[in-house]
C-alpha cells in the first residue's frame, strides 16, 4: 500500500445533540439545532482546527419520543450551503436518503452546494432506518433493509451518472461565435433501471472536485458492500479498536473486491471525546453529563432504534428481554450490535438503555489520552479519520484547542489545508468524467 | 381600502439571464449562473437598494436548445441558503415546483431557510411547465395542466398543515425539570388527501415569520384561482398598464371571494428596465442586446414555450402560423398571450419570436422615466410592486444606483427596512397557527 495517509478529521455539529441529555447541561445552549450563529461558530472553530469537513446528520420521521435535537432542526443540504458562505476550505457533507427522495433533484441540490462552495460539497447515503417515514411521503410501506439498499445502489449510480452530465470543457462561452457550450461534451444518461428512469441531462456542471464526496452511512452487510462498491467515505461507529479494525479490514477487502485501491475508500468512525485537563476532570464531566439522564429517557432513546418500541413494560434489573428480530429492518447493524452484546455480557434492560443514551466510552480523559487513542487507532488501522460528536457543550472548542495542537505536534494531522476541495484535503482521485473517459479509450 | 403601501420591490438574480444573448455582451460575466460572488454580489446590492426581496427561477428539464443560463444554474434552496448567510434583511424567495416533489421535504426545507434567515424565505410555487420534467423524475406522464393544479393545490394545504405542526411556545426547554417542549403543542397533521398522505408532525418549527411567505407564479385561471386561496404574493408578467390593471382586479377580487383583503396578496409584476442617461442611450443599449440574439436562437427561444417546437420549419416573414392547442399544457397563460397578440396584430413569425426573445418594453429609458412608470403601475394599481430583471449587465446596479434615490426622494419607497423579516418588510400578516388558533376559540 502507499505511505499512509495522515489521519482526517470532520465535525458533526448537531445543535443540543445527540446525547438524550445534554441540551440540561448548565452551559447548553438549548435552542441551538436551530440556531444559525451556533452552527456558524462551530463550523468556523472546525475549520480553524484545519478539520476536513463539518457533517449533519438527518432523519424523515418524529415522534414525541424523539431526542430534543431531532423535533426541530435544520435540514441538511440548507445549512451546509450558509455555512459555504461563511467558510472557505472545509468540506459539507450532510445526510440525505435514497428511499424518499428524487435523485435528479438530490444530485442537482448537491452539485449546487458542490458549486456554491467552490468544490467542498458532500453527501452522507443512509436508507432511512425508521418506518415511520413511510407515512410522511404518502407511501403505503416503508422498503425492507435489502430493498433500501438496492433502491440506493441504483439511485447513487443515477446520480453519478448526472453528475457527469457535462464534460469538464463542455462550457466554451465564446462571446464572439456566440458558442455557449459544444454539443458534443453534453450528455444524457438515459437510465432505465429497476427503480428509476432518469433521462437527464443535469442542468448542472461537475464542479473542481467532479462528484460531491460521496459518504456511506449503514453498517449492516449490505451498508458495507454498498460502500465498497462505490462510495469515498464510510461514517461508523465502533465501541473498540478491535471492533474498528476489523471493520476497517472488511470494508477495505470488499473494496478490493470490487477493484478498488485502499487509498480510495476512507473510513470514519464518529468518536465522542470528553476532555479534561485530568482524568479525574473528564470523568466528572462524564458524570455531570450521565446525570441529565433518566431512566424513562434512556428507555425512549433505546426504543427508537428498535421503532420506537416500548421498553418501559419490562423490568429494568433483569435481562435485557428477549424481542426477536425487531429492529432488524430499521438501524440493523446497530440492533444487532447491541441485541448480540446485551447476549454476551448478560447485560439488564436498565445498563443497555444506559449505555446506549450516555455510554462510557475510552475517549474520556486529558488531551494526551485522546490524542494517544486517535493515533493509535490511526495507525493500527482501524480509521482513517474520525467524525468527532460532542456531547458536552464547547467540546469541538476543546478538541480543537487541546487536542488538534498535539496531534499536530506529533506530525500526524495537518498545519495548514493542503487543497481547498474536500476531494483535495481527503486525497481522494476526482472521478473522471465517464463519456471523457470513454471517448480518450475509443480515441 | 387600508392606506395604500409602498411599493415593493424583488430582484431576479439568475446569472447570464433570462435573455438569450445578454451573455455574449461585452461586459457580461459569463459563468454568472454558478458563479457564487455574483449571486453574493446581486444579493448585497438589492440590500444595498432595500429591496423586499430577491428571487431565484427555476426548472427541471433541459434539452441543447434551453437558455445557456438554463443549462448550468444553481438550485435555488440552496444558493438561497448561502445568500441567507450575507445578508441580513432583504428576503430570499426560491421557486420550486409542486408537481416533482414532495411536501414534506420541500416544506421542511423552507422552514429550514426561514430560520437560517431569521424569517426571511419565501418559496414560489409553480407546477413546472415542461413536459420533458416527467423524463427526469421516472414518471410515465407529465399532469395536465389542470391537474398540476390541483395537485398544487392540495401540496400547499399540506406545507401550511406541516408549518403548524409546533405551536410558537411548544418549546419549553426548561433545564431544570427536564421539559424539552409541551406535548401539548405539537400535532400531526395526519392529512389524507388524493394526491398526498403526510402524517407529520414536521421536524421543524415556525420561523419569526410563522410561514415562508408563498409566491404563485402561473397566470392561468387556475393559477390566479390558486394564488387567490391560498398564496401571499403573485408574480406575473404583462406588456402594458392596462393588461396589469385587468390582472390586478381579477386577482384582488378572487382572493376577496375566498374571504381574503386585498391586502393580503400581493401582486408582482417582473419588469426588465435598461437605464440610460438618456433615452438615446438606453436605447442604443436596448440596440446592442438585441443585436446579439440571431434568428437562430430567437426561434429556439420561443419554441421552449411550446414544448421545444421546432417553428425553424416556417417561413420567417408570413403570419405566425396556426400550431393549433400547442403549448397550452405547458405555460398556458404565457402561450395563449403569444398567439392571441400574433393573431390580432397580424406578426410574423420572425416578428413573434425576436419580440419574445428580446422585447422592447416601455421600460427602457432614463431614470426618470422608469421611476414614474413605477409609481404610475403603482398608483393606478396595476402593482403592489415588481420583480426586476436584469438583462443587461450592471441592470441591478443601475436600478439601485439610479432609480431607487428618485423613489425614495418621491416618498413612494423604503429608504430603511421597517422589519427584519420578509412578511414583515411586504406588511403582510403572520399567518395564525391553526392549533392555536382554534385551542382559543374553543376557550
Ligand atoms: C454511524 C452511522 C450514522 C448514521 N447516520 C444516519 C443519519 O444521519 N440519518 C439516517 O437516516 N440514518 C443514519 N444512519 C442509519 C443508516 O443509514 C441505516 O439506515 C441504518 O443503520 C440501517 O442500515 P445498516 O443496518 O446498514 O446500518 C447511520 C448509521 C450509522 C452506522
Ligand atoms: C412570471 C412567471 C414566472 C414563472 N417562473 C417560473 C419558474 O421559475 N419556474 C417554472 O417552472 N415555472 C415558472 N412559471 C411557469 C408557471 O409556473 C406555470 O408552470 C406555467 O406558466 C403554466 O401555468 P399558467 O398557465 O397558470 O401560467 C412562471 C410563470 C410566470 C407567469
Amino acid at each position: 500500500m502507499a505511505k499512509r495517509k495522515k489521519i482526517k478529521l470532520g465535525a458533526i455539529v448537531h445543535g443540543v445533540g445527540g446525547h438524550v441529555g445534554a441540551w440540561r447541561h448548565k452551559d447548553a445552549i438549548t435552542d441551538a439545532s436551530v440556531n444559525f450563529e451556533f452552527y456558524k461558530q462551530q463550523a468556523q472553530k472546525a475549520e480553524a482546527g484545519k478539520f476536513d469537513l463539518v457533517f449533519i446528520a438527518d432523519g424523515l420521521y418524529i415522534t414525541e419520543h424523539s431526542l430534543p435535537h431531532f423535533l426541530n432542526r435544520f435540514e441538511p443540504l440548507t445549512i451546509l450551503s450558509a455555512l459555504a458562505a461563511v467558510t472557505s476550505k472545509i468540506g459539507l457533507v450532510g445526510t440525505l436518503s435514497t428511499s424518499y427522495s428524487e435523485p435528479f433533484t438530490v444530485a442537482r441540490q448537491f452539485a449546487s452546494l458542490d458549486h456554491i462552495s467552490g468544490g467542498r460539497g458532500g453527501w452522507n447515503v443512509v436508507t432511512s432506518p425508521l418506518e415511520g417515514s413511510a407515512k410522511n411521503y404518502s407511501k403505503a410501506d416503508h422498503p425492507t433493509h435489502p430493498q433500501r439498499y438496492r433502491i440506493a445502489e441504483e439511485y447513487l449510480e443515477v446520480a453519478r451518472g448526472l453528475w457527469d452530465s457535462w464534460e469538464d470543457d463542455a462550457f466554451v462561452r465564446d462571446k464572439e461565435s456566440g458558442v455557449f457550450f459544444d454539443p458534443e461534451k453534453l450528455h444524457r444518461l438515459d437510465h432505465k433501471g429497476e427503480f428509476f428512469s432518469v433521462q437527464g441531462p443535469l442542468n448542472i456542471a461537475r464542479s473542481k472536485q467532479g462528484h460531491p464526496v460521496v459518504f456511506q452511512a449503514g453498517s449492516s452487510e449490505d451498508g458495507r458492500n454498498l460502500a465498497a462498491k462505490s462510495a469515498d467515505a464510510v461514517f461508523t461507529g465502533h465501541e473498540s479498536l478491535e471492533e474498528a479494525k476489523a471493520f476497517y479490514l472488511d470494508v477495505k477487502n470488499r473494496a478490493a473486491a470490487y477493484g478498488r485501491s485502499a487509498d480510495e475508500i476512507g473510513i470514519f468512525p464518529g468518536i465522542s471525546p470528553i476532555i479534561g485537563h485530568t482524568q479525574e476532570e473528564a470523568d466528572r464531566k462524564y458524570e455531570e453529563l450521565a446525570s441529565l439522564v433518566s431512566i424513562d429517557k434512556a428507555l425512549q432513546f433505546l426504543g427508537r432504534f428498535f421503532e420506537h418500541f416500548d421498553f418501559s413494560q419490562f423490568p429494568l434489573d433483569e435481562p435485557f428481554p428477549d424481542i426477536g428480530d425487531l429492529g432488524s429492518n430499521s438501524f440493523r447493524s446497530g440492533t444487532d450490535k447491541i441485541k448480540s452484546k446485551a447476549r454476551e455480557q448478560g447485560l439488564t434492560l436498565r445498563q443497555v438503555a444506559l449505555g446506549a443514551a450516555t455510554p462510557r466510552t475510552d475517549f474520556i480523559g486529558t488531551p494526551e489520552k485522546i490524542a494517544d487513542l486517535i493515533q493509535r487507532w490511526h495507525e493500527e488501522e482501524g480509521a482513517d479519520g474520525f467524525i468527532i460528536h460532542s456531547s458536552v457543550p464547547k467540546g469541538l472548542d476543546d478538541f480543537v484547542d487541546l487536542v488538534v495542537p498535539i496531534l499536530q505536534e506529533r506530525g500526524v494531522y495537518r498545519t495548514e489545508y493542503e487543497h481547498d476541495t474536500l476531494r483535495g484535503n481527503l486525497e481522494l482521485p476526482i472521478p473522471e468524467n465517464r463519456y471523457a473517459a470513454k471517448a480518450l479509450s475509443e480515441a
